[in-house]
């Protein structure tokens, strides 16, 4: 995929100005991407300690002090605008999708940045092993699993993974370059034999694209930064705000 | 150091009943030992943040749920009195050496277990490289630098690391292996040139005892377990409980 921005402040300045809309794969190539996870300070403690105990779903990029929405990760960007989307959940359910959050900022918001898995994708593109959702350009296939995560306070639930099919002469290569990105998820949690961990037809992912798995190929599981707000779902958080599905926050860090 | 104590249970319980005072070192071969700092629940979000943002000398292990004395890491441990010894600071100043806590403990007391640097000088000397201190049965040495921690709400102030004389030829390969245990505090952070990082006297050390540099060595430093507790010196924390020097709290885990 090719594109015009090349420059993180770029892209988020184009999505503060509401010019950059799109979903960011494959803009500013060579940057960390995150996710986006803001909660009230009053749940900030569990929340920060249930990604401490399941780093590979919730890998930190980088904890913002409460209020505060100028990562150092972003020198002179605005987490509240600079992403081209975001998504409001209220007592787990989602209500809203919306283009900015600075006019529902709060000074006890808490905003975790979770590493993507982009990094990793990269790195094995750059060996030669194509990934057959960007081949195809859609989005990656997800699926929630029966893999309980460590709960922390009111936050419990099953770990999202993400599934990319590879050939059996690639898997073990795969493993290790991915196991170097360990803020891109680091190794596969589960390699094979879908049904074992709760998902009965990789026809039908919860989140993402469906694609097709060859015969000479393994699906690959991969921890997936959908966990923390499938686990704010599940586990009825309050309030809780996300970027919308696919529109990262581009940061300033190679990865 | 050889030791009739071979297992972190035995050694826990004898710490438990007062039969064991000593410090931890060489005993339970092959298992993780924790530096612990217990403070209370009002700063325990900005403590997690602070060892999330310094994660080479704060390696998390495991944070216990507020109030919580059992770790996962040690089923049947209490954490309030396995340890041979624990200090007390009040407003940042040390106030009291004891052999448990158990009388002192509130419900809103939350525990981190910190990785300590046993688990990478025991690899080093598997492959035949000797440290100096371990040799001469001494405390490893300790200094506090001007190379600032990143700060996270009231913590703030600057790394205390460790120094192990390395012979030139020897360093590479000690990079290499230490950075294979991120829980051990990983690869050192300098290596060489001790005023760069503040340190006037390498004769004087702030903890522990001073060792001779040969003329064949280079003075290589390492983050040190000991930050957290300066850190909660130097920013006058009201109340914290941390183990006594060298007297570790040991895991069940393999390390």
């Amino acid at each position: 995929m090719t594109s015009a921005i090349q420059k993180p402040a770029e892209l988020r300045q184009q999505a503060r100005t509401g010019e950059f809309k799109s979903p960011t794969a494959g803009f500013a190539p060579g940057y960390l991407q995150a996710n986006l996870m803001v909660i009230p300070q009053a749940q900030a403690f569990d929340f920060l300690l249930f990604c401490q105990r399941n780093p590979k779903p919730c890998p930190l990029i980088e904890v913002l002090e409460p209020g505060q929405r100028e990562p150092a990760c972003a020198k002179g960007a605005d987490i509240a605008t600079d992403i081209p989307g975001y998504r409001v959940y209220r007592d787990g359910q989602f209500v809203d999708e919306r283009s900015e959050i600075a006019s529902l900022w709060r000074s006890d918001f808490v905003s975790f940045l979770i590493g993507c898995s982009f990094s990793f994708e990269a790195a094995v593109a750059e060996t030669g092993i194509l990934l057959r959702h960007v081949e195809q350009r859609r989005n990656v296939a997800m699926y929630r699993t029966n893999l309980a995560c460590a709960p922390s306070g009111p936050f419990s639930g099953e770990m999202v993974v993400s599934m990319r099919p590879i050939k059996s002469r690639d898997v073990a290569r795969v493993v290790e370059i991915s196991g170097r990105f360990p803020l891109a998820h680091g190794a596969p949690v589960h390699v094979g034999n879908p049904a074992a961990i709760g998902i009965a037809d990789l026809a039908q992912p919860d989140y993402g694209d469906s694609v097709t798995l060859m015969d000479d190929e393994v699906p690959v599981f991969w921890a997936c930064g959908v966990t923390p707000q499938w686990i704010a779902q599940s586990s009825r958080l309050a309030l809780c705000i996300t970027h919308a599905p696919g529109k990262m926050f581009v940061t300033d860090v190679r990865g």
